[in-house]
C-alpha cells in the first residue's frame, strides 16, 4: 500500500521547486513509462496496476529500489491525468552536457519564452521526429519537467536533450557564419527561402514572439505568409500557433538540407 | 448583478446537449469576443467588465436583447478558463450548408475521429490560415462548439465552415476526379509527393489514424517521414501530433498548388 510520505513526495513533484530539490519529475501512462524503460533515464521508481506489470515483466528490475504493485484508486491518488493509466515513474533529471561544447552541425532548435506546456511538450516531439537532438531554452520557457509537458511530448522528453540558458548571451557568442532563422512577421516568405546550411531555429512566445533583445541576433528571418480568400481583407487568421510554426519550419528546413545532402 | 438563471444557463452550455438544445455556445476572453464582434455570427449576450466596454464601444449594440456590465468575482462563475478574461459572450449556433451543394474547387479538409478539444481548435485555426472555408467531420469528432475547442480555433470559428457528417457515403458520393489526400504510415513521402490539384485531405484520429473503413477513399496516400540520426534504429518517436501532421501537409499542399497556379 502506498504511504502517505509516497503519496506527498509523489504530488510535491507536480511543483518545479520540488522537481529541483529531489533532482526527479513523473512520467505517466501506459505508453510513456513503457518509452521511460526504454531510454537510458535513472528511473527512481515505478507504481503501476498488477496487469501492467505482467505485461512489462522487466520493469521491476530496471525501477531501482523501489516497486508497487498499486490499485487504481491509489494510482488516482498521485497520478496529474484526468484518467489515470496503469502506470506511473518517476525519474530522475539527467544532468545536461555544457552548452558551449554543444557543435552546431546540424539544425538546433532554440525556444524563446514558450509558456503552454502543452506547445513545449509538442515542439519537443515534433523536433525528435525531425531528428534534432538539442533543443535550447530561455530560462522563462515553462519547464521540460512539468508533467503536462512530459505528456505532450509522447516520450521523446528521453531523446532530446533540452537546455535552458540565458539565451542572449550564448546566441551572442556563436561564431558569425552560423545561419540564426527565426520566425519573424517581416521574415522571407517561406516559400522563396533557401535553407542551405544547418544552424539554428528560434521560435518565440505564443503571444509576443521573439523578444526584443533575441531579435538582432537572427538572421534569417522566415514567415509562413497566410492565404487570404478574396474578399476576407483584414478579417482573417492573426497568427499560427507557436508548435505549428515550428513544425512547418522545421520540415522545410529538413526538407531543404535533404536536397542539399546535409 | 447575473441572476441564479443566467450563470445555470451559460454553465450548462458547457455540455453538448445544452448547446445543441439552445443552439447557442462561449466565446470567451478579450481578443475572442473581438472577433466575435467583428464577424457575422449572432451574438445573444455579452457579459463583460466595465475597462472592456470601454475600450469596445460598438459591444452593447451588437448583443441583441442582453447586454450586461459584470464584476470579476461574477465573470469567474461563468468562465471556462482558469484564469476569466474581462468579456464572455453567447453566440448563436450558425446553420450549416447542404454539405452536397459543397463544390470541391479549393482544398477542403476532412477530419476523422479528432477527440482531442486542443488539436481540434488547432486544426481549425491552421486551415483558417491557409485559407480553408471548409472543414468537414466525422461525427465521432469533439464538437467545435465545446468552449476548449473555440478558445483553442484563436478566432478562427467565425471564419471556417465546420460539419458533421458520415464521412464514408459522402467521400464516396465524390466524383472519381478528386484527388482524396490521406496521412497515412505507408504513404508516399511528402519530400516526393506531387500535389497538382485542388481536393480533399483526410487527417485521421490522434491515435488511430484514418479509420479502416474511409481508408479506400484515399486516392493519394502521404507520409511524412521521420529523421532518424544515426544509431536510433527503433529508438525514435512514434508519430508526429495530429495537428502538426495535419499543418505540415496544408502546407506543401498550398505551396505546391500556389506554384500551380491554383
Amino acid at each position: 500500500m502506498l504511504s502517505h510520505n509516497t503519496i506527498k513526495f509523489i504530488n510535491s513533484l507536480k511543483i518545479k521547486k520540488y522537481r529541483q530539490e529531489h533532482q526527479a519529475f513523473i512520467v505517466e501512462g501506459e505508453k510513456m513509462v513503457t518509452e521511460l524503460l526504454n531510454s537510458k533515464l535513472e528511473i527512481k521508481a515505478i507504481y503501476a496496476l498488477e496487469e501492467w506489470v505482467l505485461a512489462n515483466p522487466v520493469a521491476p528490475g530496471r525501477s531501482g529500489n523501489r516497486f508497487e504493485i498499486v490499485t487504481e484508486k491509489e494510482l488516482g491518488r498521485i497520478s496529474d491525468l484526468a484518467t489515470p493509466n496503469k502506470a506511473l515513474a518517476v525519474a530522475g533529471i539527467p544532468i545536461s552536457g555544457d552548452i558551449h561544447d554543444l557543435k552546431i552541425n546540424d539544425l538546433i532548435l532554440v525556444l524563446d519564452g514558450i509558456r503552454d506546456p502543452g506547445n513545449m511538450g509538442t515542439i519537443i516531439r515534433t523536433a525528435d521526429w525531425f531528428g534534432i537532438r538539442n533543443v535550447v531554452c530561455s530560462m522563462d520557457c515553462v519547464d521540460l519537467y512539468n508533467p503536462k509537458v512530459i505528456q505532450a511530448t509522447m516520450g521523446s522528453f528521453a531523446r532530446v536533450e533540452v537546455t535552458y540558458i540565458d539565451l542572449t548571451n550564448w546566441l551572442k557568442s556563436l561564431p558569425r557564419e552560423i545561419p540564426v532563422y527565426g520566425a519573424l512577421l517581416n521574415g522571407q516568405n517561406i516559400y522563396a527561402k533557401k535553407f542551405n546550411k544547418p544552424g539554428i531555429l528560434i521560435i518565440g512566445n505564443e503571444s509576443k514572439g521573439i523578444s526584443p533583445e533575441i531579435i538582432p541576433c537572427v538572421t534569417d528571418p522566415v514567415f509562413i505568409p497566410p492565404q487570404i480568400p478574396e474578399g476576407s481583407g483584414t478579417y482573417r487568421a492573426e497568427s499560427l500557433n507557436a508548435s505549428i510554426a515550428n513544425a512547418i519550419i522545421c520540415y522545410e528546413i529538413r526538407k531543404q538540407l535533404k536536397e542539399n545532402k546535409f
